[in-house]
């Protein structure tokens, strides 16, 4: 691991860092802000995936959480949003697939399956790397997102919540199988059986779910969400956490669209959601 | 004036916008957080300044200004940091000169000085924009900014304290007629004369002042920051506010670098010292 550049924040550290991923074969950058508890003690991590054309910086630099990271003593990291640079045909023509559009899946279709490994690779090696270089504490995890990286955090948390113990959303796309984003996505990294695609959309795994989460889910929507009835279809989760018995706290807020000025306007209470639940 | 885009912030409204300037010749952008007080009143305005390579989203995408603006009731604004596409020859080969490096002064020299009147701009044109447009309170205005913009706010302030009645910085350049930045600027937009750098040189400005800041100037400054020795030496000014009876807070901060992530630390103390001073 190499430290890519490190900056003193809010009397922690803001960090970029640059690795070579055994899972994805490829290298990856990932950013981590470690609260200045974490000078004397473990504490607690809360992953953030990002969204399409998104980089490991984009949370770091637009949505000020580090803040309360500071205030709560939470660490924070963030991956890249896929692996770079893979000479795959077509890897850099659409903002919504390929580069910096990963959708957090396994791919099991050629040739992106050479490298497009992000769900192992933030699930497993992302993690053991925090574990192993920073003061973290690795029974007490959370894991949140925006858009694409709100389906990544809802999936990821929903098939491994004995490592993540809270979840939350910014605006996620909950039902892949179900929008154009996500079929175009899914259609190419994971081929062409639907069973294989609920097998990373959010609310067919809610609905084999019993109550995954007793403390219940977080998720704020705008309503001026530009994508808010195409891509994110946030009432496709709804009545899967329902039929699941999964309290969610699902808070659709008018005005706001798809953007970090959403984002920021409500941080300090998915910070705090996490926080709650994780120093528990 | 042209609406570019507005989004929903902190119950405010996030906006950004273009008009034709006729003090520059060219059209300007600018950005304009409206707290949400703003609904229902005319409230005070901060105008910020960016720094070299920066434009007017800047400081809205990376500052964490909005949440204390929101907090405090105060409006804020951030111009472009300088004209473009003016078509001079050099306008954009250098990241510390031309497009985006204007040094907030009114050039005085061919070509520059037909476009690169940014202290006119700012002092004038985009606040009388501001008051038509905006529910702004004319009579209570502050500026701050960083590194160049900081050096911009300083003088901007230390030429109009009628105009602006609190002004802070975070890491200024505080005396461009002795550093590289500053005389490479200078030297083509003002010419050879070194009393007409003194103008706009907030160290010589300040001697020349009889306490013109009576509720104090707020400064913050990183002793990482790589260009303190060099670019910044705030020790000038510091020198030059003891001549002119001056309170000034300049706070030197262990471990913090020029970055946003400096800035960001600090925030919170600048809007409440403006705020302070606005809401008197």
């Amino acid at each position: 691991m190499r430290v890519i550049s490190e900056h003193r924040c809010y009397d922690g550290v803001q960090g970029f860092y640059r690795h070579v991923s055994t899972v994805t074969g490829t290298p990856m950058r990932f950013s981590v802000y470690q609260p200045p508890q974490a000078k004397h003690q473990k504490v607690p991590v809360l992953f953030y995936l990002a969204g399409l054309t998104c980089t490991e910086e984009t949370f770091m630099i637009k949505a000020n959480a580090q803040r309360f990271a500071a205030q709560y003593g939470m660490m924070l990291v963030s991956p890249d949003t896929s692996p770079r640079n893979t000479g795959f045909p077509g890897e850099n023509d659409s903002w919504d697939f390929g580069t910096a559009a990963s959708f957090y899946v396994d791919a099991t279709q050629e040739p992106w399956s050479r490298h497009f490994k992000m769900y192992s690779y933030v699930v497993q090696e992302l993690r053991d790397t925090i574990v192993q270089n920073f003061p973290a504490l690795p029974d007490r995890m959370g894991i949140f997102g925006h858009s694409m990286g709100g389906h990544g955090a809802l999936v990821l948390a929903l098939k491994n919540p004995d490592i993540y113990k809270s979840v939350s959303a910014f605006a996620p796309v909950t039902a892949p199988s179900q929008c154009p984003w996500g079929q175009k996505a899914f259609s190419s990294y994971l081929g062409s059986n639907i069973a294989d695609w609920h097998q990373y959309d959010a609310s067919e795994l809610m609905k084999q779910r019993q109550n995954p989460f007793p403390q219940g889910i977080l998720i704020d929507q705008g309503l001026e969400d530009q994508f808010l009835d195409v891509q994110l279809l946030p009432h496709h989760f709804e009545a899967a956490c329902i039929k699941a018995g999964q309290h969610l706290s699902l808070r659709r807020h008018s005005g706001y669209d798809h953007n970090y000025y959403f984002i920021m306007s409500f941080m300090e209470d998915h910070i705090a959601y996490h926080h709650r639940i994780l120093s528990a």
